[in-house]
């Protein structure tokens, strides 16, 4: 049984190393030879929407996933005839543009910050005056990891966001003021059986995730996050593992993105949860059984970012996990995370603000404290 | 960073899967090209004792180490020179050969079997005489699997065996009428780090093991077995994992074999320990910090053999792990296996049981209860 990815990134690393034990092969697509995933899985070379090498992935692959959004949906859709793909592309569709999911978001009662497109200047200076201060401006496509982002404190501001974003489509909306970010994961498989993580608390800085934490908020806030993430699975008859992300501002949750696909912040299911959101994707696309989200201990997951820290000072840290994704340093690149699972809230905090501090220094992150 | 290992099998296998994640890469010999570990890892193909491989492996390796005993020592030291090999060629030699074993086991103050080499038929009767009956005839070499092995029952039985077994050289001894079988692991670094592992409760059938639960033994158990392994890891500064399986006669351990290397009654680890013998091998060979063998919960792996069950019905028992290691079936042979980790003893043992009633129900294999 192939499966076939496009993307070949870490999340296709990973996939293809928690697929490996289930007894998947994998073939990955990818523009570039040198990618984590083309170090441990067989791939092919060349322009994602490339006629001739889609066919050649439909044809070696028994269902064929994807490792990140910027896929081209009609390309794909177009030469992989007679191959399943999973998660559906009308669910990747949407996630490919903030103003088709926020529109989801409204449509399925899922709480979101104000928003309007922005197709010109003036109807980003109306936007702007509907809406308010402080805002954000972001590309509609192709944003991730704070790229294509321009925050808006005043009116006066807004000449320079349209200068440095306005030849894209986009979108104009509110800034929450949140007290702290969290993000849902689970999977639903082909067949309808779901299976949901328990809730991840989230830092980022500079528009990167940095920690994420879980179990992490009560269980209202589990409860409202899953009821979301169920009414998209519903929506799209969704097939594999979604990832929501919201702020949480006065106990209240607000939708910020989606993700059709395994995300970062669910990384720490690898090691802490009884099955990886990596397994659980795969299981989901071949309608296997979906195994246990339940969480073994508390888990924290540290981002490797822009420079891979010394490997041997990382692996004294008692019971630290490395994934090294195989990337050359970049300033802002995700190199590889690290994971530790401990007995309790308390000491995974004191563990992760100790990786934090191996590992960032300079960021001075502070961890708000766990909602329970 | 790459680690050439001598050996393609299940044992290479999950080395790459463990190794990958730390930012290691890989280069596997052996001397077919359906290995497991070329499934996930580059390759050479050709005989153990071929010097341009040899010399190739050597190259291109920062360390070499192997996934099975019977490589052939001399053609690895004569060829690989310059690379560091781990675990150490003496510990190799000396788990290649039960006499070998026997002696060192002895010499450390190991308690063992009674044994004696046998070279000759006459040697074979004064042997039998002197220890008694029922004993075992084993081949010296190459024994794997209950492999190269008769039961002896009695002075009739002696010309059967040796007429079966007599081509080559030969140990006797006694038949141990155990209570229960177990195994110790543990990971010795470059730099002289251990790290052990809780003890294992073995269960073979048929020459082969067929399940592993840990932690078993009390702690007094546990202590003696760490003692062996620490005198075998100083005899030969050691570095890698090593293992050592013990009968247990009321209340007492009796060597029975070592194997140099990561072993199969350790596989419950990957899911079961905070870090798997897999994982700790590879810190142990590259003289990183070594992991913490800590127990998460209590685990019992189910050996998969001779034909693989529905992997649908497998995925379906809560919290199973699989582990498929990509081969073809045939009666006897190691096809994969199945972890699960449980909050009790109890609960892990129901689980195991089931598991054997879904894979060998035929058997009727009964666990053993557990020791505290």
């Amino acid at each position: 049984m192939t499966v076939g990815i496009v993307g070949g990134g870490q999340l296709g690393r990973m996939l293809a190393l928690a697929g490996y034990p289930l007894g998947l092969d994998f073939l990955v697509l990818d523009q570039s030879t040198e990618t984590p995933a083309a170090q441990v899985a067989p791939s092919l070379t060349g322009e994602f929407s490339d006629p001739k090498l889609l066919r050649e992935l439909a044809r070696r692959s028994d269902v064929i996933t994807f490792d990140w959004e910027n896929v081209p949906v009609d390309a794909l859709r177009r030469h992989t005839r007679g191959t399943r793909i999973a998660p559906p592309l009308a669910a990747l569709r949407t996630g490919q543009d903030r103003a088709a999911e926020k529109r989801l978001f409204e449509r399925l009662d899922i709480p979101t910050t104000r928003w309007e497109a922005v197709a010109s200047r003036r109807a980003l200076e109306r936007a702007a005056q509907r809406i308010g201060f402080p805002g954000v401006l972001k590309t509609r496509r192709f944003g991730y990891d704070g790229k294509g982002q321009v925050v808006v404190r005043d009116a006066g501001a807004l000449e320079a966001g349209w200068r440095e974003l306005g030849s894209a489509p986009l979108i104009y909306e509110e800034l929450v003021p949140f007290d702290f970010e969290v993000s849902i994961l689970g999977a639903r498989s082909a067949s309808g059986e779901i299976a949901i993580y328990p809730l991840n608390g989230n830092v980022h800085h500079g528009g990167i995730l940095r920690v994420t934490r879980a179990p992490f908020g009560g269980a209202a806030l589990t409860r409202a996050a899953s009821g979301h993430l169920r009414r998209v699975f519903e929506h799209f008859r969704y097939v594999g593992v979604l990832a929501i992300e919201f702020f949480v501002r006065r106990g209240r949750l607000v939708a910020n993105e989606m993700a059709p696909r395994v995300h970062n912040s669910g990384h720490w299911t690898i090691e802490g949860a009884v099955t990886s959101q990596f397994e659980n994707h795969l299981r989901a696309i071949l309608d296997l059984p979906l195994g246990s989200t339940r969480a073994r201990g508390h888990a924290a997951m540290v981002n490797l970012i822009g420079r891979m820290p010394d490997r041997e000072r990382l692996l004294a840290v008692p019971g630290l996990h490395l994934h090294d994704y195989g990337k050359s340093e970049r300033p802002g690149r995700k190199l590889g995370h690290c994971t530790l699972v401990a007995d309790s809230a308390t000491a995974r905090d004191r563990s992760a603000s100790q990786i934090l501090s191996l590992v960032n220094p300079e960021l001075g992150i502070v961890l708000p404290r766990p909602v329970h």
